[in-house]
């Protein structure tokens, strides 16, 4: 690891209140940054004051989607300490995600110490109370001002922060989904399974689409027969059905949600039977119909859990579980936000402490 | 059509020697910028000294990936005139990419008017060897510091130019093309159709990989069946089968090329039938082994075209036209490089000049 150089700011901000702060806007004092370059691997990491970044407009990340990103957030405990919540995971599928785009990989253990240290910097914003973090979201682009289609030899990679509240400002409520049967976010053999720029970009119309609907979110169906579910427009769907923990299997083109896997090794400690499948649009609307679809969420980083209170496709709607939060639904994100805020024993080893 | 403010260079570059410059590297003195925001629309058009551009690190352009681009050239004629070839289709096209991204959209007929000042501020870059030209490269992106997942209310349209000289330094001559199965480019219901950076992104892994193997260019299969060939790298495909021009139909996931229209528009105007339609890799390799495919080769903005000698599929090997360019290849290369640099007649009213 190399020594990682502070410049702390002259100029502090404002901190916002975290009770009303949208997502996504709130940036702390500081940043992280480090650069690449293919002869002398990665170079100078430091913390310097959040500002503008500039670069040659021919840079690879202006034009041919060269990008990846990660999210994960720092939480505060009871006690007044700041954690972490696998960091390992969100690095590894950085690894992987750069590997599909031809970017610079880093060692993981790198990489979370380097996000330690940022994060301890920035310790006096990590809010205290129950709900609200501070999202961590690391990013890695390719730098060089070539416009031929070939490999990277320049990258940089940094790690910006923002405050946040609870995702649903009004609380844990079931939300309505929008089965999208148009637009396709990604296909095996493509990106999919990569946190990076072009998936995102391929999603924002249904995104627009389902909310100028009402929907807060849309169903992602797979690009190749249309027919199977993939993922609830930015996070992982997971249903209780029959008793069992049902959720689409790692096919390619789903991201791999590190609380998708949390959630799935808590529901196995829990004795619960959980399954990997592929699970069409037809079976989850007849399974919701007839009931054997007990509950439905989506998970991820930003909202942990979001109960899911029916699917719409075309003219035809099922309610699940009564449009009610699931048991199930509330025992994980209870145990998972319990874990992240400290309130819970950490039998896993999920967290990783800041200072 | 709003003013174009005109700041120019008190530092010119010296000029590459086009016969030499490699692609993409060697921008000109300025660059063209101006801004959009959902309240005002577009504002400030302007050519400035070509420079490092400074933005936000929370900018939406890092993250998800909101990237559209076009590429055209400027050539001079043998007269010295500098002219463009159908800017117009590129800013059509690019309309298109920014409406699947929900980017912001522009006038067509403005666009080519900003473009065609800029080119006139950057004439004397614009070399005047016959096959060297100077490339020139919009791009639009979104600006909103926002890492919330929804629309796009800022935006930056660019234009950079550099100049270029032939794609193929050693001349016209014919490659080998692999035949990629695993990885996938776009797919129906995604991308594929747009400009835009995502499907770049995804490419270019097999790029790398199709390039240490000594190939100069993959051909892109379908992501839904995995047995159409959709597309030749960054360029459109081609063939001369059974005496009519066939080329892949448009289908969602092919970007629609300028230059593939412009020769399916020649050859009609030859007399020759043009045939849209799903080809097999079955029946292409086939059809190159009984001979009825007489012709192969690329077509796109960069090397106008490229005959193909032969396809590879894993241990399968198929040579075209005896690994000799084409008499229609040759043909289709004449008349379109000709237009372009002026030395032939303009039929089709394709240039645009712009002094
Ligand atoms: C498309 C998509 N799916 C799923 C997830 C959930 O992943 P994680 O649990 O690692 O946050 C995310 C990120 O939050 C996502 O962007
Ligand atoms: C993927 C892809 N296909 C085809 C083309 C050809 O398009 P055009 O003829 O407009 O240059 C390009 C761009 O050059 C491209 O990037």
């Amino acid at each position: 690891m190399m020594e990682v150089k502070v410049t702390k700011t002259t100029n502090p901000k404002v901190k916002p209140d975290p009770a009303t702060v949208p997502f996504g806007v709130a940036f702390t004092d500081h940043m992280f940054m480090m650069e690449y370059d293919s002869e002398n691997g990665w170079q100078n990491p430091r913390i310097v004051p959040f500002g503008d970044i500039s670069l040659n407009p021919g840079a690879l990340v202006f034009h041919y989607g060269a990008e990846v990103f990660e999210g994960l957030k720092a939480y505060r405990t009871p006690s007044g300490e700041v954690q972490m919540f696998r960091p390992a995971e969100n690095f590894k599928r950085m690894n992987n995600s750069a590997e599909r785009l031809c970017l610079p990989q880093f060692d993981v253990e790198d990489a979370v110490e380097y996000l330690r240290k940022f994060v301890e910097v920035e310790k006096d914003w990590v809010p205290d109370q129950y709900g609200t973090s501070l999202y961590l979201r690391p990013f890695l682009f390719g730098t060089d001002a070539d416009l031929a289609l070939h490999g990277i030899s320049h990258a940089t990679f940094m790690v910006i922060a923002c405050v946040v509240g609870s995702y649903y400002k009004s609380g844990l409520a079931p939300v309505d989904m929008l089965i999208e049967m148009d637009d396709v976010r990604a296909v095996r053999g493509g990106t999919g399974y990569a946190k990076c720029g072009g998936n995102y970009a391929a999603a924002t119309r249904a995104g627009e689409k389902a909310a100028k609907k009402g929907y807060s979110q849309v169903v992602w169906v797979d690009g190749v027969e249309r027919k199977y579910v993939e993922e609830g427009g930015g996070m992982n769907l997971m249903f209780v059905w029959d008793g069992k923990l049902v959720t689409p299997e790692l096919n390619g083109s789903i991201l791999p949600g590190v609380t998708r896997k949390s959630i799935l090794e808590l529901a196995r400690s829990w004795g619960m039977e959980t399954v990997e499948r592929k699970i069409t649009v037809d079976e989850l609307m007849e399974g919701c119909k007839n009931g054997t679809v007990q509950e439905a969420f989506m998970c991820g980083t930003a909202a942990v859990v979001t109960p899911i209170g029916g699917f719409v496709r075309g003219e035809e709607k099922v309610v699940v579980n009564h449009n009610k939060i699931g048991e199930m639904t509330q025992k994980v994100y209870d145990e998972l936000t319990g874990v992240q805020w400290g309130l819970k024993e950490d039998k896993f080893g999920w967290t990783v402490k800041v200072d």
